[in-house]
C-alpha cells in the first residue's frame, strides 16, 4: 500500500508524457502547455487510493485516473474562458496566452482524449465506468452553470450553494474513488460508501478552501486573503453571513460590496467574526468530514486499507494553509 | 430495406425527443433549442442506411446514430462561437441569443452527452464504435483548427486542402456509414469499404458545394451566390484559381480580395471562368464520386441492398441546388 504523495509520484511518471499527436501542433501544443502547469493530481490520486483499498493497483485503475486528470483539465480550460480569468498556477491561461477559439477547441480535444483512455478500461467494467464517467462529466457541467446564475442572482439559500459545489467540485472527486473502487472489483455497498465519503469529503474541503480564503495565514495559505471578498464572491461564509446580520450589519455589507473601499476586506471580516462566521463554518466544515468518515468506516474492509484515505482526509481538511 | 427519406422520418421520431433532463435550464434549455433548429440529419440516417445494409436496423444504430447528430451539433455550437456567426438555419445561434459562456457550456455537456448514447450499446461492439467515435472526434476538432489556421495562411496547397475538408467533414459521414456496418456484424473489409465510401464521398459533396456557392442557380441553391467569394474564403475553387491563374490574373484577384468593390463576385467569377475552375471542379468532384462508389461496389454484399446508398450519392452529388 502506497500513501498520497507516493502515490503522486508514481501518478505523474506516468501522466507527465504526451497525450496528443504532434499535428497540428496549433491545437495541440495548447494542450501540452497546459498540462505542464501541474496541479496536485489530487482526483486521479484518489482513484488510485481506492482502487487500492482492494489489492494491487490495477492498470485499468491508471488508464481511469489519467482520464479523469484530463477531463479536469478540460473543465479548467474552459472554466478559465467563463471566469475571464488570466492566470492559472501563476501562468497564462490558454485564452490568454493564445486565443479564445483555440482555449475552446484545446478544451473539446482534452475531453474527447479523456475517453480514448477510459475506453482502455477492461470490457467488464467500461460499462459501468463511462456511466459514471459521464453523469459526473455532467453534473460539473450543470455546477459550473449555477455558480454563473448564482454570480447574477440576490439570494441563494445555503442548501441551493450546496447543491452547486457539489456538482461543481465534490462529484468528481467522490467519482474519481467510486471509479478506482469499481475496477478493484467493489460491490455496490462499498461503492456508494467510498462515493459518499468523496461527495462529503468534497463539501468539507470547499468550506475550508473558503475559510482560508478569508481567515487563514497568508503566508502560509500563499495567496493574498480576502480573495473572495474582494471580488464579492459567494462562498460559504458570505452566504451565512448575508444570512444571520442584523439590519445594519446587512447595510455596511452592501455598501462594502457596492463600493469597494480599500478597508473592504478588514470590515467585512470584521462582520463575518460578528456573526461569528468562523466558528460556523469549521463547525460545518466538521459535520461534513465526519460524515465522509463515518462512510469510509462503514466500508467492509479491514481498517489498515483505510489508514491512507483517512490520513489523506485528515491532512485535506485540517491544513491551515 | 428503406430510402433515405424512409430512414429520415423513422429517425427524427426517435431523435425529436428531450436529451436533456430539466434542470438546470440555464444549460439544457439552450440545448433544446439547437436541436429544434433542425438539419438534415445526414450523418446519423447514413448510420442506420450502414446498418440496413447487413439485415434489419438494430436498436444499438438509433443509439448510435443519435450520438452522432449529438456530436454534429455539439461542433456546430461550439464552431458558430469560433466563427462568430449569428445565424444558422436563419436562427439565432446559442452565443447570439444566450451569451458565449452558455455556448461553450451547452456545447460541452452535449458531446458528453452524446457519450451516453454511445454506452448504450452491446458490449461485444462498445470498445470498437468508442474507439472510431472518439478519433472521428478528434479529428474534426483538428480540421477546425487547420481552417482556422488556414484564413491566416497565404499559400495553401490543394492537398492541405482536400486534408482539412477531410478532417472537418468527411471522417464523421465515413464514421457514421462504419459504426453503423460494425453494429450490422460488417467484418474489416467491409469496414475499410464502408468508411472509404464516405470519406470520399464527403469530399466530392464539399466540391459540389464550393461548386453550388459560385455558379450555382440563386433560386435552386436558395441562398446567394458568390457568398464564399465575398468572404475571401478559402475553396477548393479559390485554391485552383490562385494556382493556375497568370499574373495579370493574379494582381487582379489580390485586388479584389484587398479592396471589396461592388462588383467583386462577377469578376472573380470571369477569372475563374477563363481558368476554367469550373471543369477543373466538375471532373475533381467526379473523380472522388467514382472512388466513393467503387469501394461501395467492392463490398461483399448483394448489390441491391447497396442500392439505397447508391441512389443517395448519386443524389447528393448530382444535385443542381
Amino acid at each position: 500500500m502506497h500513501s498520497f504523495n507516493e502515490l503522486t509520484t508514481i501518478f505523474s511518471e506516468r501522466f507527465n508524457t504526451t497525450h496528443f499527436p504532434e499535428h497540428p501542433s496549433t491545437l495541440y501544443e495548447p494542450c501540452n502547455y497546459f498540462l505542464s502547469l501541474g496541479g496536485k493530481r489530487i482526483r486521479p490520486v484518489l482513484c488510485l487510493m481506492a482502487n487500492e483499498l482492494f489489492g494491487d493497483i490495477h492498470e485499468d485503475a491508471f488508464n481511469a485516473a489519467i482520464a479523469i486528470e484530463l477531463f479536469h483539465n478540460f473543465s479548467l480550460i474552459h472554466d478559465d474562458i467563463m471566469d475571464a480569468a488570466s492566470l492559472r498556477r501563476s501562468m497564462q491561461t490558454i485564452h490568454t496566452k493564445y486565443n479564445q477559439n483555440t482555449a475552446i477547441l484545446s478544451g473539446d480535444v482534452m475531453l474527447i482524449r479523456s475517453y480514448d483512455y477510459i475506453n482502455k478500461i477492461t470490457a467488464k467494467y467500461l460499462p459501468k465506468v463511462l456511466h459514471l464517467f459521464n453523469k459526473t462529466a455532467r453534473e460539473v457541467c450543470e455546477g459550473q452553470q449555477l455558480d454563473m446564475d448564482f454570480e447574477q442572482k440576490n439570494n441563494v439559500l445555503l442548501d441551493e450553494y450546496i447543491h452547486m459545489i457539489s456538482l461543481k467540485t465534490s462529484v468528481l472527486i467522490a467519482a474519481s474513488l467510486e471509479i478506482g473502487a469499481t475496477i478493484g472489483g467493489a460491490g455496490e455497498a462499498n461503492c456508494n460508501h467510498i462515493y459518499e465519503f468523496g461527495r462529503n469529503l468534497g463539501i468539507a474541503f470547499q468550506i475550508q478552501d473558503d475559510y482560508l480564503d478569508a481567515f487563514g495565514n497568508a503566508d502560509k495559505v500563499g495567496k493574498n486573503i480576502g480573495g473572495d471578498i474582494k471580488q464579492n464572491k459567494k462562498t460559504f461564509l458570505m452566504l451565512h453571513a448575508l444570512a444571520t446580520a442584523n439590519k445594519q450589519q446587512l447595510a455596511i455589507m452592501q455598501d462594502l460590496m457596492l463600493n469597494n473601499p480599500p478597508d473592504k476586506v478588514a470590515k467585512m471580516l470584521a462582520i463575518y467574526k460578528d456573526c461569528n462566521v468562523d466558528d460556523w463554518a469549521i463547525a460545518l466544515k466538521e459535520k461534513y468530514l465526519q460524515i465522509a468518515l463515518q462512510h469510509l468506516e462503514d466500508m467492509a474492509l479491514l481498517s489498515t486499507r483505510k489508514k491512507p484515505l483517512k490520513d489523506l482526509a485528515a491532512f485535506l481538511i485540517e491544513r491551515d494553509y
